[in-house]
């Protein structure tokens, strides 16, 4: 059985994912040329017993979204790969549908998995170029087989890879080893030691040509499908193909145990975290404390743009932007909040990461007359505005501060906004949506 | 040069460990018996270039502490270890020396490290049985060597090594291996594969019988000392001594990349938002709310104990939890969270982790009246209060609920206390202490 869910005989455009979406990535999508045809499989059958977790890894969650979106979402975003096979168990496969509705995937093709980690690879090999009815499909040139637990992988390692594997018939990521690796006896006591030099730990992505690895899998024996771990050995053994072997970067590490979770979310975390933008409104108070939130914000590491609005070209920011600091001085505040919840949900900027708004009220006036107040004595609005905007993936927070004219504690407050923002940002948490904080 | 911070030739009394510092382990403290003298080798020369940090990774910081303190406190809550000598690059000194103090370690010895990590193993394990001045010294009879940047090792493994070190002379924790092993040609491409089945990756702890480890040094090359990677290998090479090799636990895992000191965070937070407690002052209102809180916190995977004060045995309590909810019904709350205060601060109780403490105000009167009311409409006395205890390692934030006859906006506001309750408790955040926040 396969389910569909993109055209994936066809070229996707390049150019067809956001430049906002490729500042996830350290490189820009779309700046590495492969001018054939290529194809991924991710086998996602595993049950992640080592994760302690009762939910297999790469369904685990993190920032409301499961590791293997991330994964595909790392694919996806690279024009020149056509589409992705995912190979997953039966009992996953609703689950599976469910998630690649629900984060808009195109370019995916499920199957399912084999008995083992071999037979779904070469599952997920076989249905690129045969359909299950048995039609035949433009199989690609070359076959990149990935782990759908390693979510970081990035597009210029992806085309090294896929133009090794293009000239050599096979390439692999290798890694230095992190431990020495000794021989044991069948006592248990130490037999000898490897030179660590002459070793190298080897890791995924792996790229093939695709009759390499078809081939291979067609070749080899059913106790390489039951026993086997390494896809580069098949191809040398059954094809006569030394893979050529290049080092990639530390991101390739695959998510293994719970503590790797909280890995890869501190990781996406502060992707999303390096820079906010401050939308003033374009009075001069608000701007005064827009560009004081810039120089103590930025001495936080977090670099922040400031404009008055959110029209013209300045409406770039919603498309670019994961962080937005809503500057009022006066009642409306709801107006424009709710203009920006508007314009991120038309844009659907929120579907992949959740999008963080801080509504700062500067109160300029001499008297006690506080943000509760310029709500209309309401502060249950904003609450209730936050959790219909939690629902949609915003995190909406409010900071209130008093214009003191004192220069002292003018700056006390603004770098206790600057700090707070920062913390907002960065730690993205659902529970606190919706309070009015004091500055 | 060496510098002294316990008395390490005399053994530390068992029971010296709160049993509320052994509860951050899975076991307890002490269950172990060794009748004999066992000391620790941690080298932490290391310039930890591959985190891409500044700072070398052992002296990395999260919630407040060096990696290295959460090493050096895991074998000092340890009875049976005697001293733990640790081994530090010249520059970093002054910065291991103001760690020890500031985080009253005990039964701690400073020396050099040499340019090699072998060289400054071997200065390590010498300055156990000589001093500076080369006068003897008692010298253990097992020798444990350790990474600084393995945080997480539990006492019941340190005990399997040790035995096995006293038996066999040596031994050392195993793992599986992560990832297939592969030789490389001098070209780069695969030249074969290992059969994972029969290597292992050796990792930290090892235990030697000091004898051995130190005759092993004393043999050994220069080639050794300059390249070699395994001490285990030197015992088996100069003493003839066959290492036991022990299967480890996952946590033995090393600090390498930055994203493994967020793993490591959130392994800690993890251990120190397994409970909380709640004081209730008796109040019929206050111990309702709470133990709506208690069901709603369990929910959430949270363990709270309710109690009606912090006299007579439950001030236990103040030296066995992490995380405090004052639950406040009338305008005294700065007595209650002041005496709080001063009693963590008199137990030194901050020290190692930081203490959350929530205080909720519950409103129970019809009108208007707020917390900031309650608090002589001075919200500012509360930021005050949290800034002074922040400087104490103790984390305070306020959250304030209306007591609703109707049922459901009861649930919802009791609903919102928990889950803001287990984010703060959770985050740690430092940014957001002082804060008021609304149910």
């Amino acid at each position: 059985m396969q389910e569909e869910t993109g055209d994936m005989d066809r070229p996707v455009e390049p150019g067809h994912f956001s430049a906002s979406e490729a500042r996830l990535d350290k490189h820009i999508a779309g700046l590495c040329i492969v001018d054939f045809p290529v194809a991924v499989v991710l086998p996602a059958g595993g049950s992640g017993e080592r994760t302690g977790l009762l939910t297999p890894k790469q369904f685990c969650t993190f920032l409301n979204r499961p590791l293997i979106s991330y994964t595909i979402q790392t694919f996806e975003r690279v024009p020149w790969i056509q589409s992705i096979v995912v190979v997953v168990a039966k009992e996953s496969l609703d689950l599976m549908m469910d998630i690649i509705h629900r984060f808009h995937h195109r370019k995916v093709l499920v199957v399912h998995g084999g008995s083992t980690r071999h037979r779904s690879i070469f599952n997920g090999v076989r249905a690129l170029s045969e359909g299950e009815d048995g039609t035949a499909r433009v199989k690609p040139k070359v076959v990149i087989i990935h782990d759908a637990v390693r979510p970081f992988v990035e597009e210029d390692f992806l085309h090294k890879i896929t133009m090794a594997a293009k000239e050599q018939g096979a390439a692999g990521a290798i890694r230095p080893l992190v431990s020495t690796v000794i021989a044991t006896t069948l006592e248990g006591y130490l037999d000898h030691s490897l030179e660590r030099t002459k070793y190298r730990a080897s890791e995924m992505p792996q790229g093939f040509i695709y009759d390499v690895i078809y081939q291979a899998y067609q070749r080899c024996s059913a106790s390489d499908f039951e026993f086997g771990t390494e896809c580069l050995h098949l191809a040398l053994q059954y094809c006569g193909t030394n893979a050529k072997l290049i080092e990639g970067p530390p991101t390739l590490w695959k998510v293994t145990y719970k503590r790797d979770l909280a890995a890869a979310e501190s990781i996406v975390k502060e992707t999303l975290s390096q820079s906010a933008c401050v939308i003033t409104g374009g009075s001069a108070q608000a701007t005064e404390l827009a560009n004081a939130l810039q120089r103590s914000m930025g001495a936080l590491d977090m670099e922040v743009d400031v404009i008055s609005d959110l029209i013209g070209d300045n409406a770039k920011s919603l498309s670019k932007e994961w962080n937005f600091i809503q500057v009022s001085v006066n009642n409306y505040w709801l107006s424009e909040v709710g203009e920006m919840l508007s314009a991120l949900e038309v844009a659907d900027r929120a579907l992949l990461h959740p999008v963080v708004i801080i509504w700062v009220y500067l109160n300029v006036s001499n008297d006690d007359s506080s943000a509760s107040e310029a709500m209309g004595g309401e502060p249950a609005a904003m609450m209730e505005i936050a959790t219909g905007a939690k629902l949609g993936n915003i995190l909406l927070y409010g900071i209130q501060l008093h214009h003191s004219k004192e220069a002292t504690l003018w700056g006390r407050s603004v770098e206790r906004v600057a700090q707070m923002s920062c913390a907002l940002i960065r730690d993205r948490s659902p529970a606190l949506t919706g309070q009015l904080l004091q500055a």
